[in-house]
Parts: C-alpha cells; sequence; structure tokens
C-alpha cells in the first residue's frame, strides 16, 4: 500500500513519515499532500496560542484528554521554538511529560520553528492536513508567542483560543492588543492568582470596544489548567464558537482570503524556483550580495538589475 | 530641498515623513531608501528582544539615556504587536511614557506589526536605514517575542541583546533554545528576583554547551532596568562585541548571507508583482482561492495551473 493509502487508514509510522518528508521539504512530499488533499476538512481545528510560561502545553493535555473521553482521536502540532542546538531533547522531554503519550488515540508532532522552505505557516497547514486526512476528529494546534508568524499559523484553525495569564507585566497591554483579532475565545489561565480578576475586566472592556467584521464577540474563559478547572467550560465555549463560524458568510470569505494568501505564498516561492533555475541568476545574488552588503548597491536597484538580466 | 537632502541633514519631520510612506508601502520610498543608502552604514545597530513582561521598553530607555548621556544621538524604532484596534493610543502612551520624550537627540518611531507588505523585518531595515542614513550614532531595535519575524528583524542589528527573566515559567527552557542562536548577549532583567541565580546557572549551562561559528561566547548581564542597575555593565559587553565582530571574518560572511536572504525575499516580491500585472493572473488567483477552500482542487495543482497559464 502506498503512504497516502496509509495515511487514510490512520496508520501512524505513514502519518509520522509524511510529515518528517514534509518538514525536510522532500520532493515527494507535494505528490502526498496532493493525494491526502481530497480527505481533508472534516477535523475540527483549534489553534492554542499564548506566551512562554502561560501553561499552553498543559492546556493543550487537558483539551486532548477532554476530547479523548468523548472518544474523540486527536492530533497534537506544537510549534516549538526550539533550534538546532537542543530541539530533539525538548520534543522527547514534551512527549514523555504528557499524560497522552501511551494513548494510540492520539498522535504528537513537535515542529521546529526554523529551516521551513515556504515559511512555518506552510508547513503547519501540510501537517494538519496529513492529520486531518488520517482521521483525526480534533486537531490541537500550539504556537508560542504573537509574531506574525504565529499569527498566521493560526489561520489554519477554525477555532483560536489566546492565553492570557494574571501579573504577567506592563507589556500585557501591548501583547493583548496585538492578538485581539486572533483570539475568539480568551483563556485566562492561571486564575487562581491575585490579579485574575483585574486581567479580566481589563480583558471585557477591549473586548466590548472591538468590532470584529464576523460579528462574533469574544468569549472570556477562566481556567486553572494544571488541576484541569474551566476545561468544560472551555469545550462548551468552542461549541458555541462552531455553531456560530458554520452559519456565518464572513467566516467563509475569511477562510478564502487566508487561503488567498498561502496561494499567492506558493506562487512566489514557484515563480522564485523557475527564476533561480535559469543560468547565471543564483551567481548574479551573490554578486549582488556582497555588493549590498557593502554598501555599493543599494538592495532595490541591485535586485531591479537581476529582473533585468531575467527577461 | 528634497527629502533624502533633508533626512540626510537630520530633520526630524523629514525622517517621520519618510518612515510613513515606507510604512505604507507608497511608491515614493523607493526613491527615498536608493537616496538614503550610500549615507548608511555608520550607525551602531542594536537589538533588543524579549518576551512580553520582561521589561524590554524600561531597558531600551536606559540604554538610550546612557547614550545620550555619552552625547552620541539616539534612534529607537520599536515593533509592536499593536493591532489596528489600538495601535494608536499604545505608541502614544510609549512615548509619554519615556524620559527621552522631549530629547531632540533622540528620534523613537514605533511600528506596527501587521500588514506590511513584503514583511515586518524589511520594514524595519528600512527604517533603520533611514535613521543610519539621518546621523544617528546608535539605533536601538526593540522587538517582541520570539517568532522567526522577529529572529529576522534582529539579522538587522550589529549586536543583538536577549532579556530573560527570572520565574517566567516553565517553557523558559524552550523560549531560551529558540533566542539561543541570536543572542551575542543575555541581560537577566529584573535580577533581584529570587530566582536569577537559577537562571544565570541554567543560561550559563546551555551557552557552555553551544559552540557558535563565529566563535563568539555570548555573555550574561545582570540588569535592574527599573533602577538603571547593571546598564553601565551591559554598555561595556556592547563595546566588547564590537571590538570582537569587527575583527571577525565569520560575521562579514553572516552579514551576506542575512542581506542575501533579503535580495530573494524582494526577487520573490517583484516576480510576483511582475506576474500579477498580467492579464487574468489576479482573477485565477481569486478562482483558485474559492477552489481550494471548497477543497476541490489541492493548493499545489491549483498553483501549478496558475504558472502554466503565465507562460
Amino acid at each position: 500500500m502506498n503512504l497516502v493509502d496509509r495515511i487514510l487508514n490512520g496508520e501512524t509510522r505513514a502519518i509520522s513519515r509524511a510529515m518528517t518528508l514534509i518538514e525536510n521539504g522532500d520532493s515527494q512530499s507535494r505528490e502526498i499532500l496532493r493525494g491526502v488533499f481530497p480527505h481533508t476538512g472534516r477535523s475540527r481545528v483549534i489553534g492554542i496560542t499564548g506566551a512562554p510560561g502561560s501553561g499552553k502545553s498543559t492546556l493543550v493535555d487537558k483539551l486532548a484528554q477532554a476530547y479523548r473521553q468523548q472518544r474523540k482521536s486527536v492530533g497534537i502540532v506544537a510549534v516549538d521554538p526550539t533550534s538546532p542546538y537542543s530541539g530533539g531533547a525538548l520534543l522527547a522531554d514534551r512527549i514523555r511529560m504528557s499524560a497522552l503519550y501511551n494513548d494510540e488515540g492520539v498522535f504528537i508532532r513537535s515542529m521546529a520553528t526554523r529551516g521551513h522552505l515556504g515559511g512555518l505557516s506552510r508547513t503547519t497547514y501540510d501537517l494538519v492536513n496529513i492529520l486531518d486526512a488520517s482521521g483525526k476528529e480534533v486537531i490541537l494546534v500550539e504556537t508560542v508567542g504573537v509574531g506574525q508568524d504565529e499569527i498566521e499559523i493560526v489561520r489554519v484553525a477554525d477555532v483560536t483560543i489566546v492565553i492570557l495569564v494574571p501579573g504577567m507585566g506592563d507589556d500585557m497591554q501591548a501583547l493583548k492588543a496585538g492578538i485581539m483579532e486572533i483570539g475568539d475565545i480568551f483563556a485566562i489561565n492561571k486564575s487562581d492568582r491575585p490579579q485574575a480578576e483585574k486581567l479580566e475586566q481589563e480583558l471585557e472592556a477591549v473586548l466590548s470596544l472591538a468590532t470584529r467584521p464576523d460579528g462574533w464577540k469574544p468569549c472570556v474563559a477562566r481556567t486553572i489548567a494544571t488541576q484541569g478547572e474551566g476545561i468544560s467550560n472551555l469545550l462548551q465555549q468552542i461549541e458555541s464558537f462552531e455553531l456560530f463560524r458554520k452559519g456565518s458568510p464572513q467566516w467563509a470569505e475569511q477562510r478564502r482570503r487566508s487561503v488567498e494568501e498561502s496561494l499567492i505564498n506558493l506562487l512566489k516561492e514557484s515563480l522564485l524556483e523557475i527564476a533561480i533555475q535559469k543560468n547565471g541568476v543564483w551567481d548574479r545574488i551573490q554578486a549582488a550580495s556582497h555588493a549590498v552588503r557593502d554598501r555599493k548597491i543599494d538592495p532595490y536597484s541591485a535586485v531591479e538589475e537581476i529582473l533585468r538580466n531575467l527577461k
């Protein structure tokens, strides 16, 4: 049986193998993604994002356990800011720590954030599609931070949970601003901390001012992930958003726009590939990189020269 | 006098104007950047990065003040994760809070993280070049978080300071891993907290294992930014790295590679622009975005079809 069929069959080894090929940018990966694509679109994809120290992984663990209790199969893609220095060790630690380690109904993948040709968000999208095609009913995508790349990652999600923690300091306001747009649900984790009340009030105030194009009013859920508190409430809110989203034409348009952006990115990558295959182009880029570094020519003129030579 | 000359003259209004044009992706901005480019390369660019709540802005403030005491002119580019919802207000707050507000030797610019054509790191690079050409001797670039985009931003810096804070939680290890590569100097801020000792030991342990291609051994500085403690030590470490870097051939090569990457990005953008100007291409992308969203075709095949039509 070929790899695509084995993925559709839900075989763990096949899923892992395909993910490795995708992460390595292997030439086979496009064929695989093409093969699985018609079988995608059935999973519920939940994005979970929050700063380091917000208890993200614990919350993901508890959510996964809750879905397992509902007998749903679960896939987890964790986008970790690991570097070549320590990636392997962290991955192993992470998996060992999880209560889900020995559960065959759960597939966990940690993804390094560096070295993805075509960007982190595309690789995430591809891995989610593999899990989707493999029949996972729920897919949890966990990302760190508030960078633009993280914001793009959550575009693959049907619903996005943003985790905030009381007492994270004065940059909190800025953080909230940056993630306002991407959060469908806000979880105040570690909500037994004294400043939880204050954070909730501030957050409600910010949320009451914002108007989303789709009309959804983001809700706030208090959690203490380490104790499993607030998880069932969170599940209900996810359910509510699902109901809303399925009836929302704006949501469908939003999704289309996000697909449009990834198509444009893919197109850019392909155009570059085609250009670089032409004789001498790579050498010209190399030469230009020296000249620009030494400030003999500005980057815009350098690229224009390369383009003139392309024609 | 034209805008470029006024920038080279160090006129604040001209700098602001140019930055707005760049941030808006105005067609004049390339011409301006071309004009200023031959006059760049004289500033010392210092990148400062750290998670929300790490006291980044305060540290930037104190560093700026210290350089002002040395009678150096200072430019600050703060890359804030603000959204259209609250960007303006946050910017105003930020500037009002700063002790540097009334100092004419300091130019402060807050930059939104969204909506930059060609990416956040390119816009940052462009703004830094404007400040550089305007004669600012020191440029501080402040970014939040550990995303890939943030990592790219620090590539514009001659030296990068990563801020860590004791007791930020168990995701700290992952955070450290992701930023290991980009930190030339690590500042342990809020170092009067009890876990400072532990963090320093952990950090030294991680740093002792890592080998950087350029041979630099990243150093650790304790700071309490709110009280101005450790700032002069930090300045010395910046000085040490400057001395090291200027004699390092690997550093020059590293810089070339980072220029190469930005040239490639620029080339991709230009290739896309050229493609989209052709008849019907934009319509085809639109149609494909519907088809892919509705899973009638996979993104890879959709883009290949567009490419076939281009030829």
